[in-house]
């Protein structure tokens, strides 16, 4: 499982501050927390203000480069902001979050990730807006795919993201979430499947109970990526045991390492 | 879901001294503990010395039955045990645990099953021993679907178990069990699917995540029922969120429900 780590997110109060403060320490002790954890990228987020995201970014990913050896996912709207980013990414291996299939940034963002090499996200969403069924996924999902081979980026540096919407609002669709991941895990050979998790619990108690029980239900059907938040109680024990217990882990020697490695207890 | 709940049983070192030294406030306090956790049936075990177990087992469940409004589900492996122990149950409501495909099993349990009225479990093994595939767990789920039938014994009071075996020994065999469930409850219709979840993790560290975990591949699958420590951290938490996730539980009613009164927290 590759996992990428989301705390840092403007969406969250204390880091729209940091990153309005210039607060380097915030940044590198969730930086660290984070690698601490178990994840493989850290996601850096800096908002959806374009007056201030670009220059952010640009700062942000400075600071959390600084302070680990992972590479770094960039959470960004604008192609702008990836070229920026970008020019102060000093690691060959880097992520780009998000495309989606819509016309206009699929031509102006797969260039972007064809020239820097980079590994991106692909949300299945387009035009037409959130995905309502497995087909909605799998016709937007053919559509990156070939867009994105056709651009130079192979199937393999790709991790589609099929949506997750809230089960308190669309309670129907959680069963086409996880039929699309394995169904894309079947039809685009190479092509990984990853999933912001946070959105499952919208507007119900204990979420995180239901972002693990998902990601479960998600990995039994072949995600291999997810971002979340490693730190959360039990997420990587969660990750560890599911992927053991879904027959992607010979002899549990992955499970036991991270035992040993302190990484299935918070 | 059902849930058996399996803190009483002699092979705990705790159990197995308060039955010796007839000690009632550990088992009063075992089985309140339970209660409140959510359980809906309380096992009674009783050990596997034939010596004391059918008298000890009939003196737990007076204790027990004293102590609580849940039905309770006796747990032994001889009929002359559960003969004597419904001798002192006093409410109609009963499981016994368990019957399974051997002929001379099937014989001697089922016509107390029927007398009784009670419900049943029964593991999916035979004279030959563990099962190994789906189709060995099949043939003697049809075998005791069969005899309880001709026993009087409708479908809907079979609680029948996959048997569970180590990850860590019969890594290939959680695959089988997972899909024998689901073709159990599509198969027999009426009938219920339950397991002792805690073998899963025999020989691994944290063993508690694993039983979390392979619960929520097995509830996907549609298992309604589990024996299993409802005391457990976020056991019953676990339960609640598989079973919105997967779809059975209209509007997160349960769910919410289940938060309001405290069950999703230990």
């Amino acid at each position: 499982m590759i996992i990428i780590a989301e705390r840092i997110n403007a969406t969250r109060k204390s880091i729209a501050k940091a990153l309005k403060e210039k607060d380097e320490q915030l940044i590198v002790s969730e930086t660290e927390k984070q690698a601490e954890a178990g994840a493989d990228f850290i996601d850096v987020n800096a908002g959806s203000d374009p007056e201030t995201e670009v220059e952010s970014l640009s700062w942000a990913v400075g600071v959390v480069q600084g302070s680990t050896e992972l590479p770094l996912c960039l959470d960004c709207a604008s192609p702008r902001g990836f070229e920026k980013a970008l020019e102060v990414v000093e690691k060959k291996e880097v992520m780009l979050n998000s495309v989606n299939g819509e016309k206009d940034k699929l031509e102006s963002i797969l260039p972007i990730a064809a020239d820097s090499e980079a590994r991106l996200v692909g949300l299945l969403m387009d035009e037409r807006g959130l995905p309502q069924t497995m087909e909605d996924r799998l016709e937007v999902a053919e559509k990156i795919v070939n867009k994105a081979d056709e651009a130079g980026i192979p199937a393999d540096r790709l991790y589609l993201d099929p949506c997750i919407q809230p089960l308190s609002t669309t309670p129907q669709d959680v069963k086409n979430v996880i039929e699309s991941v394995g169904k894309i895990m079947s039809s685009f050979p190479g092509v990984h499947t990853t999933a912001g998790l946070s959105n499952i619990g919208f507007g119900l108690p204990y979420r995180s109970i239901l972002n693990r029980v998902f990601l479960t239900y998600l990995i039994h059907a072949g995600m291999d990526s997810a971002i979340l938040d490693p730190t959360e109680y039990d997420m990587m024990a969660t990750v560890y045991a599911a992927e053991a217990l879904a027959g992607r882990d010979d002899f549990c020697m992955n499970y036991i390492q991270a035992d040993r490695k302190g990484l299935l207890r918070p």
